[in-house]
């Protein structure tokens, strides 16, 4: 193990008088942070170094030198042979100097042409890319989980809410594919996201490009970009990638906290409609009976970090001047904090929705006597002929006078019903049934079996239309 | 002038023994905000009477007589010969309040098949995509007026900053066309979130569809929409399209202040780079010497507030339980406020910046003197061998000297920089000058002017795509 | 009626040879807004022509006519006699355009020695004070409907919770007195804030003071502020008191979104324990069953945008150079919205705490069966000589035995118990049940009947001390 | 070196069947985070112990071999002897097992009537305490630089600014005092969260107290505390003094950031007021003449960063059911981010004030030809009986003509103002000298050096106030 400290850790100090104070240094300081950038940064440097050869800035050799250097470098820090120094002031410092101390002064001509400006600025957008890539990944698995689980319990039925009262009849499969479509628009928009920052900086130097005759389109390509940035003051100043990666991460995770606040309430004894895993859910220093859901409660914690991300890093760039300010340094916490979440919440989900146990009787049980299929008697009384004003009026009289008399809607008898209109007939009394009620609601993305079957299709044809981002 | 107030404010009642309170009413009424959508509702319910006629839920007459009914109200609300009761719960329940005032009882029957839940997804979507159509257009006008602009100054020297200090020459057309991809970007993004929110939620009733055998895309073609929102309770509970608007918006707004910012300050005294027109400034109340660029000013807060609602969105979806809730209500102040901010900003930023007197000698004049071609003298050691870093190292001593002895470095001689590197020539002389500089940044996306004008014509060809949307 | 329009409307303009552009003038119109300061802006115009006659710099009779136009002018606008000109440029100007048409030409010396960005921060430093007595008022009022509900209910069993699973009984009143010390910080909080900003700007003029030799105690002891603020660039610069309030405003509105997620929940089906008032509900348009707890989700919403308003704020004062910039205008509508979503959320939540039906048996039944007496007898194995890591382990395996079988733990026999461990004797089965756990949990703070009657007189003592300020 | 390892790393377990799972294990881990409470944590065990002791639930040798335990732990983790496991779950449960490991079995009557729930609210107050406590010493700090730099500069000329134009001339002192009463009121609201959270929450269990005879108030004073929080289900479930502590360092980040947008404008060759110490600033690794403010725009980058963590804390809490939540645990990191951003920048602050150079020529020019003494004008006029909207009439259309003729005010002639005006006199000459107009400018809060020495003695009055506080 060893470390690059012997040369100066800083790219710059010619016309100083004196170096920053220790306390500024560990202030600006962003290695602990950016570090994870490492294999971004060798990589950039590979291209960085060939093109400055293909474009003869570079001779062969001195580029082969490097682009070795770089190599080595990148499996000494992989294997942990090469530890990063906490004092350097960055991880492209580092770099630099760690290249120094293995191929000597040569390695100074790697930064010919380049300004950390660009160079930060395409290490990020590799990142990004990358994080995109993955989350992409696990969402995809998260989604398989749910439609599968879907599948199962296309039959199932459950009280379906609004304002957390019973509403109407509705099953597990159609709830929870609800959240297969907000995943769906997540991974769209996500994906929008990386589309539209696929243009690589490299090459815009400080903020005005370069006089060297470089070509930035061989960096580009080697990075794998779809093409370059078209401005060298927007290239560097640029961090709406940043702000859009954080906004679509924390809208997931406002998507995976409804999720979970739902897995927390039907865990809980006053639903009882799941049974969490062991393996996520926790204990009680105090109550030896708790069986806490605190991974789902996690998770929607988080999501309060990921919006209070998502108002920091546009506040960061709200009135900045062009083009690079040192305040740009700041997106990195947020976009790294931001993924940190993101990425396990998606796994955690997923184990938690494929472990757990449902408990269809339960959720059944709560379907019945919760005058959910009101409805039914009204528009079947708009059948009739009423008007859906005068018939929402009736039922409510009828729901009004159950709740009175302490009987379910299920238990009305037809004398009683036509009490109220006579437009009532025998095949009004099945209608109360909620599982007649779910097979009725046979509407286009509606929650009856077969709609439900249809929309699961659908979503399986989405996911192998993923494919190929995702694998 | 006559108000619809005759009949009961509220589409429930029936199962209730007292009706809301006042202050209760007053903190749930929305019409005061969602009256603006009056015009969707109106539009959103002649398409779903035109579906149940289509259906045989209702007859061809009583359609006729519901449609002409809406189209008349439509009508008399456009010309203020019906104005909205401030009383009514809401907008629909106003119209159609209305419309039973119009058409007698028959208007009843415009509710089958339909909850508010489904019919305020729907009036909100279309709301929203109508908004984006218009910043669309504004924007593209904006992004005219920048590249109009610049094509006149390509050869504009500006000083180009980082850091809020003198970095490199640029010109006024490269600044400005910083800003014109930033907008396209956001552009692109509204675009996205327009694409994925045009889907139409209505026939997803209060949560689970419906028992009647309507037609979702019959209303959804109507209404031109692209398809159906796949899931009904999806459709009820979702506001993604809500926060995925807020955020391009603030993000644009966070554009639009940073060009505000550079605005305020190159009209400040010293910088002097712009004289903003009289129309978008104003005085002060006690000093007769002051103009102020309070239109900049207040777009550059004005950014702050969309901010706001972009963490205010997010925070109001966390956390929900599906499906509706009443909390989405507020999804409103928030998308209306949003648009207000934006589209006057977009309009008025355009109008300045067409406007603007640009102090082409002042921005010349700055560009002297201020060390800003020193890269260039450092570029030029590496070019005759040395390795970036010592020419860096051996520049940064030059300009100190030339600090301490108050010597602008376009002054120094051959000799006096003969003393620091023999490797400097004649030719080192002619680097100096700033626009020489400016000519030499000649890579793709660079300052020159050549380079320049070649980003003028791919922002064109951009434009010229525009079209088919922004018109 | 008539409108104050014949006069100019701006307070500037001798130095400008255009007038501002109708949408730049729209876009930087408050009025709409702003007149909500009204009074504010006559009271302190008021004080400012006292003090300009105490110091000789207007005669008594220009003093005396300024002082009678405007309390003429006041009654006015309070009676609806005189309506406010939407097209002024805000209310300073159009009190002082109307007060010229009102009195002449001696009007226009009421500016002198004041400038508009002076009498903005003192009207408005005015209107968060009263705005702060209100919600005080208000926020004194919900603690004493918290108290007297509360002292009804300290033999109220109900389940507490931990991760929303049953963890320890507790009583109503012990959870309902939780809220009364929150709202007690609130209203320090709020104290505190009102404290900090008592100091009067006025005599501040633009930045810099004036050269008139005014008295600027006289019109800080005639507009009730407890001093002057000491700096005169800070005095129009400043906004921190905007920024305390809005934050202090959002924290109470976050105790009141979680208290309206507990009515929420509790008057769910699952839960039961509580009845909303009619009042403060509403129904569906098209389930007739449906009693949705609207005002409480609508509270929980609103507090959203609170935060929102928190997050807007301080991203408007970030970075501002000194001293008044335009931006600062936009600090009104996030104070006055959050004023507007605060004070009703009070009264509504006083009103459904007071009116509400407790289900008293609910909650009891609810307490049983749900092991939240675990803890109790792991407290007994530890008296008996276990250490408590010992006792939770053993008190663990009895809950898991029970859960397998179906029993509630309150049905454990002494041999069952002593299976696990041979230091459980015949007392140890009184302590399972939930109404001994509860007055057993007697310490300080605690919710056994004794202690909570005392919580509840501390409480009483801190509501008599309120009285001055609160009346 | 060792590591407490060989004791189970949970506090719970008995009722569960399997483990959780290493991902969840993870994601719900803090002790990365919550490891910097260890402080705290062993001395609330100490107090916990003693009071076990004083109330006979331990004897007195269990509780010495107890605290002498933790004693020497507490010397071994400040020592580095004992490392803390980054597996354990938490630091309150590696405290534990590591005490386990050290005095065996009797460890565990540690946990007897304390649950973590109180633990960790305990060490959380007791940790934000000593922030607060530092937080106050360095800006006290900061705060004495601001008044002896400004003591020296009470006759340095500089432009006042509203809306970044030149408005009236101030001083240096004036300027730079404006920032001691923002930072004085930071002093204060940090204080008023101080005094507000001063109450120990240990002894309210998990939620609901304890059964065993404890003496709250005990712990209380061992602790420091002033008081008990009066409610259990309160005392776990607050995080006020979180949302409190975030808000009132954001608002002071917020200051910083002001007085960093101006240090980084003034450092910039536009301004040139002030040149930063080469300690406080740093070059580019391309550009070598360039000398960047980084310190200050990382103060004001991190200000966003805060800005995000307000938001963050208030959407954490939003709508959460009491009591505990495992959403809670991520008010750590927002806590421990906010105060690793305030601290530093507190003392850079007062680093860079008092190390910079202040380029007095340069700030006296900028306020010569500015008309910055219009205003005198003006006043002069109304003095001579004008009314003040016409002497703002014909002031600015002298400042006009000036504009138009290049001329600079303090170039007029008396017959050229006497052109405008047969009012003027000549003593108006006079006023018009930016010196005059400083010395006239003599009202309270006004920027007179006479003034301004006297603000400068109530502000050293206040700081003596401070020092019980901050020694």
């Amino acid at each position: 193990m060893r470390r690059a400290t012997d040369k100066p850790s800083r790219m710059w100090g010619g016309r100083f008088q004196k170096p920053p104070s220790p306390e500024a240094e560990a202030f600006s300081r962003s290695i602990e942070i950016d570090a994870r950038m490492w294999r971004q940064d060798v990589w950039g440097s590979i291209a960085h170094a060939r093109m400055l050869a293909s474009c003869n800035i570079l001779t062969p050799q001195e580029a082969e030198q490097i682009v070795q250097g770089l190599l080595e470098l990148g499996q000494e820090i992989e294997s942990g042979a090469l530890q990063l120094d906490p004092g350097a002031e960055d991880i492209h410092t580092f770099i630099e100097a760690s290249l120094h101390n293995k191929i000597g002064p040569v390695a100074g001509k790697l930064h010919t042409a380049r300004s950390r400006n660009d160079q930060v600025a395409t290490d990020s957008r590799l990142w990004v890319k990358d994080a995109i890539r993955l989350i992409l990944l696990h969402l995809h698995y998260l989604q398989e989980i749910i439609v599968s689980t879907a599948s199962k319990h296309t039959k199932t039925l459950m009280p379906g809410l609004t304002h957390q009262q019973h509403a109407q009849p509705v099953s597990l499969a159609h709830h929870l594919m609800a959240y297969f479509w907000m995943f769906e628009r997540d991974f769209e928009r996500l994906w929008d996201c990386q589309k539209r920052m696929d243009y690589s900086p490299l090459g815009s130097g400080a903020l005005a490009g370069t006089s060297f005759a470089i070509n930035r389109r061989f960096t580009a390509e080697e990075l794998g970009f779809s093409g370059v940035v078209e401005n060298s003051m927007d290239a560097v100043s640029d961090r709406d990638f940043a702000a859009e990666f954080i906004f679509a991460c924390s809208l997931m995770m406002v998507h995976l906290s409804r999720l979970s606040q739902e897995l927390i309430s039907w865990s809980s004894p006053e639903f009882g409609y799941v049974t969490l895993d062991d393996a996520f859910t926790t204990g009680s220093s105090i109550m030896p009976q708790k069986k806490n859901p605190d991974i789902a409660e996690l998770i929607r914690g988080r999501s309060a970090l990921a919006i209070g991300n998502t108002a920091g890093i546009l506040s960061l760039l709200k009135g900045l001047m062009l083009t690079y300010n040192r305040d740009l340094q700041d997106d990195k916490p947020l976009l790294f904090g931001t993924f940190d979440i993101a990425l396990p919440s998606l796994d955690l989900m997923a184990a938690m929705i494929s472990t757990a146990e449902w408990n269809v009787k339960a959720m059944r049980a709560a379907s019945r006597g919760d005058f959910s299929t009101a409805t039914e008697l009204a528009d079947y009384l708009v059948q009739k002929g009423e008007t859906f004003r005068e018939a929402h009026r009736i039922v409510g009289e009828i729901v009004l006078h159950c709740i009175s008399e302490r009987q379910p809607l299920e238990k009305m008898t037809l004398p009683q019903l036509r009490k109220r209109s006579k437009l009532f007939g025998e095949d009004a009394l099945e209608l109360i049934r909620p599982e007649r009620a779910l097979m009725a609601h046979n509407t286009e993305g509606g929650p009856s079996p077969k709609r439900v079957q249809e929309q699961i299709r659908r979503a399986r044809r989405i996911l192998r239309r993923h494919e190929p981002f995702a694998d």
